[in-house]
């Protein structure tokens, strides 16, 4: 039976989130439809990472098996064609081994968390990003970012729902970039816990504002309690950029 | 009486256009509303631009005059609590000499036209760019972009209804540059005509594909005729990004 791998953009606003839940539309069952669609065949389709709701993604990586072969260029153009209107677009389409999963074969997953830091609401960038009314220090925020990349104990930054087996982590880059008003935070890592990522952003921001300091930070990390954890940034400004393969 | 200047930001998207009307909501009329909330008194305000329905603002300029002053900072968040939900934002609002002139004191315009060429529909971008689905070459088309700077008379690449006393106007910039699948076409002068930017991305985009020789463009200018113009790109693409004064 092929296996397809699709490369996925969308905006997660309407969605309750990748995952196929019972409370609402989920990018996975839009994207599952379309599949019935075109081939009249229910199949599962797994993501390589589950986004919450609200969550974008520039490059979400997804996997599926049918018994019909299509060419990879009819994947990708019937199912942008029946996905329409729901803001989920395949931007490529391919046929890969049965090796291939869009989840366990990854090696490195890579978010973007967008912050607008300004007095003005936010018009062009709504729902795309965080906005923040008052000045954030980027320069702080970043040698804070310092703090957590590496091997550590990531309790703090991780959702009580988590159901990742260990709170242990490799974080690899944690880079706070500043473009005009735009405070880009760019973390890559090999897999990353429930919230992980919101996490670190709402608690870098608390250094931005100078509510915290740089060390706060490390002494967040170091007391692994989900309760020294800054308030979780909100799912608007979040992207699932990209996921690397081996 | 004092004067306010207000720089602002708007998604085109749901307006008629800058210029209040009576089919529609229009971006005039909205801050007009909201100037009322605030003061209680109707006043006109006075745009750098007319923009195009559809037409999106980063750095749009106006002025008004109202009798009663209030400080800028309370003008632009007064505005801003009711231009909501709107898809306005006062970015700045500032006192200013009654000699100062939205439209008439400006020295430059600032617009970029933005296309992204790729095969897959816009998610993320939609509204906001020209989906173009078949590959453009942004080289050719800065090349072809170098005829059209300069002194000129921009009959072919100006609209029927164009108000303009004269089509010769000065181009001082007009580059072409591709960031990823987005193509940024960047436009600069002191002013232009009725259509100007969008009669010549749609020129340009003919180059981009090959339908059009680079040296088309500059017959097509030399044409001095508006049906020697390209398809005039959709407003979605464009964007008043700044106003200059002396």
């Amino acid at each position: 039976m092929p296996r397809y791998r699709l490369t996925l953009e969308y905006d997660g606003a309407p969605f309750v989130g990748w995952q196929r839940q019972e409370n609402g539309p989920s990018v996975q069952g839009a994207v599952e439809e379309a599949i019935f669609k075109l081939s009249g065949e229910r199949v599962t389709v797994t993501g390589a990472g589950r986004t919450d709701a609200g969550v974008h993604a520039l490059g979400q990586v997804a996997h599926f098996d049918i018994e019909k072969t299509f060419p990879a260029e009819t994947i990708r153009d019937a199912l942008n064609a029946h996905l329409r209107p729901a803001p989920v677009a395949v931007l490529d389409a391919a046929l890969v081994d049965v090796e291939f999963h869009a989840r366990f074969s990854a090696v490195a997953r890579h978010y973007e968390y967008r912050i607008v830091d300004r007095r003005a609401p936010l018009v062009l960038d709504r729902g795309r990003a965080w906005h923040v009314a008052h000045a954030l220090d980027a320069g702080a925020m970043d040698a804070a970012a310092r703090t957590l990349v590496g091997h550590h104990d990531f309790t703090t930054f991780r959702a009580a729902e988590c159901q990742a087996k260990s709170p242990l982590k490799t974080l690899d880059r944690l880079d706070v970039m500043r473009h005009g008003e735009t405070i880009v935070i760019a973390a890559s890592a090999r897999s990353f816990l429930h919230h992980q990522v919101r996490s670190m952003a709402g608690s870098l921001k608390r250094v931005g504002e100078g509510a915290w300091k740089i060390a706060d930070i490390g002494r967040a990390l170091k007391a692994r309690d989900r309760a020294a954890c800054g308030p979780v940034a909100p799912p608007d400004g979040l992207y699932l950029v990209r996921v690397d393969y081996a």
